[in-house]
């Protein structure tokens, strides 16, 4: 009876399938041979076949499920993808929907935007459409990125403090030539900060770089790499070990350090919604809506969120996937702030992402279907990565805007229900 | 020089392109006529040609564009993702590279996998593919799902704590009846939580549901509005407002709430790499991949990071794109702790996600490149789920140990630059 | 100049004054001859003696401050001081300032309460007491402990995964009898919740206890240390190593464990304020301190707070100190939430403390000045912890009230000047 | 069954002793008057038996406390507490135990110094005691202040992030102005960086200024209160509302800022204790003290606390209330990070504490008592609060030592049944 209920249910399944020796041994290491897969670093029609032969021989995949995969127009794409990724077999389809106009009147990005998202996960576009067009008949969201830079943070392992003080004071006197080493690697880094952080005999460098219209994370890695070998190369104290990544830059992964110094892009977007709009395009009231903010907003801190926010990941999921940026950053990216205010009875809503890793050159962006994706956007390409990112806050603005109104107004529910079930 | 560079940098550079003026006009609210985007629920070749001829007229992309992503297969395709996405205009082709095998010595997944991974970031699946082969070497990883259920946190605002406080006392009174009220709109949901968070007048019910082979958000949602029906229909006080969700349940993003207690299925996985094979294939010795790993500890803790771990982020993103699940959980599922011991002479290592969300039913699953991802793991359908969220935690143990011998050994610049440079 | 100001500031500070040989022969291990102290268990005006000898000969301390700390009062309680402290060479004297009546109308806490603050920050008494004013000009502070239970978090480790579970297992099917050798330890103690948190080969218990009117720390360790004995004692398999706390259950430091499942007791307090009373005596509207408080939240959220609040410590402290509770549980009792909203044009506020230690018995609450301090509040001895929870949030709460309207209204900096520099 | 055993059972407890419309009552605003206390700012025997008049009337306190808490030491030192408290009516004894030889080999604190602890936690002193002695032993400990600075952050909001765009522009380009408006008010205050933090409308700017010998929270209050003053008068935008602080320093509570930048001080301390002085004084081995390290930083990790440690707040807490500390500072800085190695069969332990709070000027320190507790440090007065925060620090490292030795050792529980109950 003190032990929660949900804990004795699950144990109470797992014995009713397996006793602890069927456990025991289904745990235990297996040394029969493994039938290892010969790696292809290259795209090639011949080597995603013969994956597939394997595939088909081995698992329950079949052979519609192969042609569905490397289907015609992804083999005749092959050499496009090839320095994207490894072991290719061909491609998966995920369904893309357009959302929009959304219009941005941002510092860089300017205009009524077509949003390219790619979801499986139905409403989630309509939500999104809802969003821009209630902020699109209020004239607009506007949009601003406010800091910027990606960090990476090599760590050195020295014998004591003492030894660790006389590199850092080193360190901190040879900034310039530390920028040197690691720009010298990169046309569009500028390493722009260096902050040391010491743990007795461990220091890690906060390095933060612009990095132009990528996304950087490669960037950043090479350079600070060159900047490390630099140091160990002349430093009056040789470390005992370094590493490129001290595991401290949050790259990756939420971080109070990602959401309290950004990584990065920092990008705010806010827009002012008339009383009228919000009771005709959203069926609740201006006040509904904040007291649910308010509520929200306890919700946030009760449960130790990371930020305070509603579901910004839904926003950045489907536009990373449908525009080639990196999916796994979404669990970095997907933190920040959403407010609400009363504005003279019309109703502010903001939010403000410190930690946005996305780019208009480089990784996924130039793959085919993708860099379509960009261009439907507008922002292929050089020169554009500031306004992406000031879109992609306008757009988690609008899914806030939605969400809060469907919690406010009851609606939540049903509207899952009525996309997510018609079928 | 009190202000840090980074800052003064980026205002010096927003100044060169804009004045004030101009940042001022761009930031304003526009009245220009906004051309309304006619909505689609349904999926169909028409509807998809309606988009896309505003999307040729009024953005950057192209013809070949359109074909890329309203290619043929995806228009035969289209009525299999009706109910997966709104205003469809077709499918983005994510590559996907195969791994393994990966072999899991689960409680529920049992054998040798193969793993479609889609992504566009050079050197994951070959990173991937190294970690699974050194733990394959080493006889497989053990797994198991050890907690399990989905939150859901429904809120009410009362009057008065003292109101709050008799409503929680029928709550808690009236539990098997809320039971019953929750599960009735659902053949696989059970009730198996109920608990109650007071802030003085508002209140949250964390409920937490098991949710058979779905991932389950939206069962749990019609369920508990079903029960927050029952309770505001039958409690003594009625609340003045209440919501299905406080924006407590962490769903879509990183809370001290799910790494505590869970959300979706909490799962463990490990693996002791004997140390020869450790010098041989990860061209590291186990004293300086555990030296790596406390520094990797320290950077984790001293960034505020959410758990403590490497690149979980970057196996789940691609995991759950090949294989339909819901992208945006990466932001959630993302999160857990990696551990690395000496275990006489060989290295154990231990991941345990406390928060993951799979499922092998409903969302994106069935889609059709999607359902073939699952196919090739031999774990579409009813019964597979606890196999797929063990089979997702050996995958995130492949990654750790990678990335730490690649830092460990100084590899890790070297790999990057190896995959991604080949063009 | 890329490198932070502050930083390299320090380091030309103290390269000004020391220089690298210096800082490493500072820092090294020395190997001169130690002059033990000789411990003394029992407190006895000997043993205090000898220490002031030792002090008066080693240290700056002379004869003055000897009878300042060691005086004839404290001399001839000595054995009254005995059992709570070692090494006892005498008292410091803290002042105590009075603040009231603080109303509070709790569950337990009923009437005016005349609170003693033990602090030497001018103005935190003056603070409070006009928060106590305010909410009693307003009808008192609705108070209840809404949530009871401390933690102790043993900790087992064993040989893997599966030795975890079949423990795990067997643990949950014998929890009664646990329970019973757990509370055999204890009059007052009663186990109300075990629940497991396993992470691959090591696994925590969450014990929570009842303690009825100790802050019981102890009561908790010596009846979970029976617990685990019993465990081991009888387990199926035995762990390779066992701790009686884990370093989990958050005892004397924050953590968002405490934060989100209560420790100690959970209190919640609130007043709704009259807006004329706002104008009159806090020389602000409602609307300039909803203003504060909207920006302060944000503030506590773009920090990283954990909660929050203001400046629950400082009531917490100074009650903690005068009243014999462990000061150091300051570190994980002021945490918490704090509301403000607007209520029909008056001010609600409210505070609430999930991880709140108080006792009113054991501890030093038997002390000679901190048992007087318990009985100015009417709450020394048993069927008291109650209250006196509920008086700490409200007198939480006047801290709050006084310091947002001190920010709203300007006051802040006046009052501490006025207050601290009046010499 | 599904509601929390601990829940239902609070629940039972309360029905039974009290009916609904009973707590209902209870939490009413009462309109009985109010009879106020007269406030006394400055102390006098005069103000204080007037205040004791009331709390003899009025409380159930006596006689015998009165002359305890208002003893004839107290009277005659009556204007030395003048300027630190209000409402004064005597002080409360807190006994002292001392601690020592603490062997500090800093780069500010030099020596063996005795250390007064003032708590009332039996086993506390000893524990200390303990840690003192083992490191002494091993030839001290090494300890550096890394990093320095106070933070005040205030708080503007604005009509439009256009606006707070201009502002922070002006701000960042009047930093010079702005540091010389805050120093003007301070002798010893120095602003070394001034970082903004922009959410759309609303700004903070983080002032971090070096603070002598004091810990410097009002000296930082008025500076920042000056540098306000500044802005607001000549910013070419005006804020529509601002604040000295916008509850984002981390004041008086954890938050990662601290924790992530550090706040006060910055210290770190270590030791390498031998292997046979670990088995000798600390009857374990170096492995089990490491075995235990590695379970209670997973401990740390898995209930997100804030940093990894086992108690500092233990020695804050005692240290702080001995030397006149501000001991609600212990919520913040009773925060770090604790970490162990093995060094060649050794034991080398390492603390960092980020966020500091002490002064040897100032505040309390000047008091009768608490003065006394700083000369028995030797570290009363200017030039000395380098060296207490490391000493500080150092006293940290002892306690965590003795910890985990005791949970290494099995001793934890028998060592406090030894101390507290001794009686």
């Amino acid at each position: 009876m003190i032990v929660p209920f949900h804990i004795s249910e699950l144990l109470t399944r797992l014995r009713e399938r397996f006793d602890e020796n069927a456990i025991n041994r289904a745990l235990m290491a297996s040394k029969r041979e493994v039938r290892r897969l010969r790696p292809a670093r290259r795209a090639s029609e011949q080597s995603a076949r013969r994956f597939w032969e394997r595939i088909l021989a081995d698992t329950d995949a079949n052979k519609a499920d192969s042609e569905m995969i490397l289907d015609p127009q992804t083999v005749a794409d092959l050499p496009a993808y090839d320095a994207n990724i490894e072991n290719m077999i061909g491609t998966v389809k995920v369904p893309v929907g357009i959302v929009g106009p959304l219009r941005v009147n941002g510092i860089h990005a300017q205009g009524d935007f077509l949003v390219p998202l790619a979801t499986s996960e139905a409403a989630l576009v309509a939500s999104y459409g809802r969003g821009a067009d209630v902020t699109a008949a209020a004239g607009g969201i506007s949009a601003a990125l406010t800091y910027d830079g990606v960090l990476r943070t090599p760590a050195f392992k020295f014998g004591s403090a003492a030894e660790t003080g006389v590199f850092l004071n080193w360190v901190v006197q040879s900034a310039e030539a530390l920028k040197a080493a690691a720009e010298a690697t990169t046309r569009h880094g500028k390493l722009v900060s260096l902050e040391p952080a010491m743990d007795n005999e461990i220091c890690f460098l906060r390095c933060r770089f612009m990095t132009g219209d990528a996304s950087g994370q490669n960037m950043v890695t090479i350079a600070t790499s060159a900047m490390c070998e630099y140091i160990v190369a002349n430093a009056p104290v040789k470390p005992r070990a370094w590493y490129v990544e001290g595991n401290y830059s949050g790259d990756k992964k939420g971080s109070f350090l990602g959401l309290l110094t950004g990584r990065g892009a920092k990008v705010t977007a806010s827009a002012t919604i008339p009383a009228d709009i919000v009771r005709r395009k959203l069926r609740c009231t201006v006040d509904e809506m904040l007291e649910y903010g308010r509520v929200a907003n306890l919700g946030s801190l009760l449960s130790g969120q990371l930020g305070a926010q509603a579901h910004y990941a839904n926003a950045l999921a489907a536009l990373f996937i449908a525009t080639g940026q990196d999916a796994a950053c979404v669990a970095e990216s997907a933190v920040g702030f959403t407010r609400m205010e009363d504005c003279d009875g019309d109703l502010m809503v903001s939010v403000t992402l410190p930690n946005l890793l996305v780019g208009t050159v480089g990784g996924g962006t130039g793959l085919p279907s993708q860099s379509a994706g960009l261009r439907i956007l507008g922002l292929r390409g050089s020169g554009k990565r500031p306004a992406l990112a000031e879109v992609a806050a306008a757009l988690c603005l609008c899914g806030e805007i939605s969400i809060v109104a469907a919690m406010a107004a009851g609606d939540f529910v049903r509207a899952h229900e009525r996309y997510a079930r018609h079928r």
